[in-house]
């Protein structure tokens, strides 16, 4: 059970990390993940961290390496649930989550990527 | 991190099974469950189960169960991702999942709930 899962909701991909992200974990995720986007034309990443106590430097990484491929796969990505201890770690280590979208919650998540969505098709 | 987070989506709470289920673990879920569903009025519970491996006769009771909590609290459950050899290494030690729905992936899981609170809301 070295994988995570990653669910399909209509456009959206939806992962949630349960586990402690070991470097192969994490390369799998994002290998997973970018063969998933491109599969299934995903247009929007959602992953869920509300299970994470701790947020590295290396998970850190780990979410903008996501956001980026993603990103070239035409896919917004978004992070959601992040325990309020982990926001104020994050700020104190001096790590800033460049280009990585956050919400509060699912729902909040998912009318970010809905937004993010309809600004490419304007722009287009 | 060993709770199993419960991400709520609308009126559904998706629930992602990634980790070995422990009796603590187990039982902890069950409790978030009963008392989100609760709180949220969720009337659907969708269960992933895509990343395991093995399903023994634990599991399928802890399944079993909280589809049974879900049922009272007015909430349908539907277990989704069950690999193939899953099935059947289940069929092969007799363990048929009484009373639990299950559907291929998500988006199938989504419209068994969908047909089940029609289905509750026609016989009121």
């Amino acid at each position: 059970m070295d994988r995570v899962p990653i669910l399909r909701m209509g456009k959206t991909l939806l992962v949630t990390i349960q586990v402690d992200m070991q470097d192969q974990t994490a390369l799998a995720l994002q290998d997973d993940l970018a063969e998933r986007i491109a599969k299934t034309g995903a247009t929007g990443v959602m992953i869920d961290i509300s299970a994470l106590e701790i947020v590295d430097s290396f998970v850190g990484r780990m979410l903008a390496s996501i956001s980026g491929i993603a990103r070239i796969l035409s896919a917004h990505t978004v992070v959601v649930g992040m325990q309020p201890a982990v926001a104020i770690t994050l700020v104190e280590l001096g790590l800033s989550l460049d280009g990585v979208k956050t919400a509060l919650n699912v729902e909040r998540g998912m009318a970010v990527l809905r937004r993010a969505e309809e600004a490419d098709l304007g722009a287009r």
